[in-house]
């Protein structure tokens, strides 16, 4: 059964999508731990980051990277943080989180945002993808 | 001022050494959060670990994964958390924990282990280093 995330990447449960390449796909995260909160995956189902080829790998880590710097860019934060857990869904997912402080990374705290918040925050890291 | 990282690479502050290639470095977090939790950082002293070139960054995400994949061979555990925030030692890291579920990378979480364990589990990654 395909993943969730492969439904989200296949369009067939909508998301708040950030960016997209050949192989890799950014959309907002539902339940962000602060504004801004992105997932990046590869598009291949992968359970494990560590799995992935070193091509596929390289291909995503790369992504991630010019996610964080559109994020750094589009939205008021001090950096991007990273952190890879992926134990919920078996499908390979990078957080990217903007913080202020290291304490703004945090499984345990999530914030919801209203729909048209949420659009224009993707909106607005997209437009600064290089 | 050369940053503590720095200085452990240059072998002026003592650490367990996981590994190491030419432009990467890899040791115990000597505050770790489950035994095994590693830190993984570029040589060359960059505090953001997204302003390294694409060329750096792809070396230490490379070496990262290989470290990652020694970690779970050498150790009982479910998988390798991955994370980087980096606001409390201004040279760019990847913390790489091993976990048996999420709540396992706790940034507030941290254990003490005997000089003998440390090393002992340092020499144990190394030896599965591909």
């Amino acid at each position: 059964m395909a993943s969730i995330f492969s439904k989200i990447v296949a369009g067939e449960i909508p998301c708040y999508k950030v960016a997209e390449d050949e192989k890799n796909f950014a959309f907002l995260d539902i339940n962000p731990m602060t504004p801004g909160h992105t997932l990046v995956i590869p598009k291949k189902e992968v359970d494990y980051l560590f799995d992935l080829s070193d091509e596929d790998y390289t291909s995503l880590q790369l992504f991630a990277k010019r996610v964080a710097l559109a994020q750094k860019a589009a939205l008021p934060c001090a950096r991007i943080a990273e952190a890879v857990l992926g134990m919920e869904v078996p499908h390979a997912h990078i957080h990217l989180v903007p913080i202020q402080t290291e304490a703004d990374l945090n499984f345990r705290n999530h914030i919801s945002l209203p729909a048209d918040e949420m659009a224009s925050i993707a909106a607005r890291i997209a437009a600064e993808m290089k």
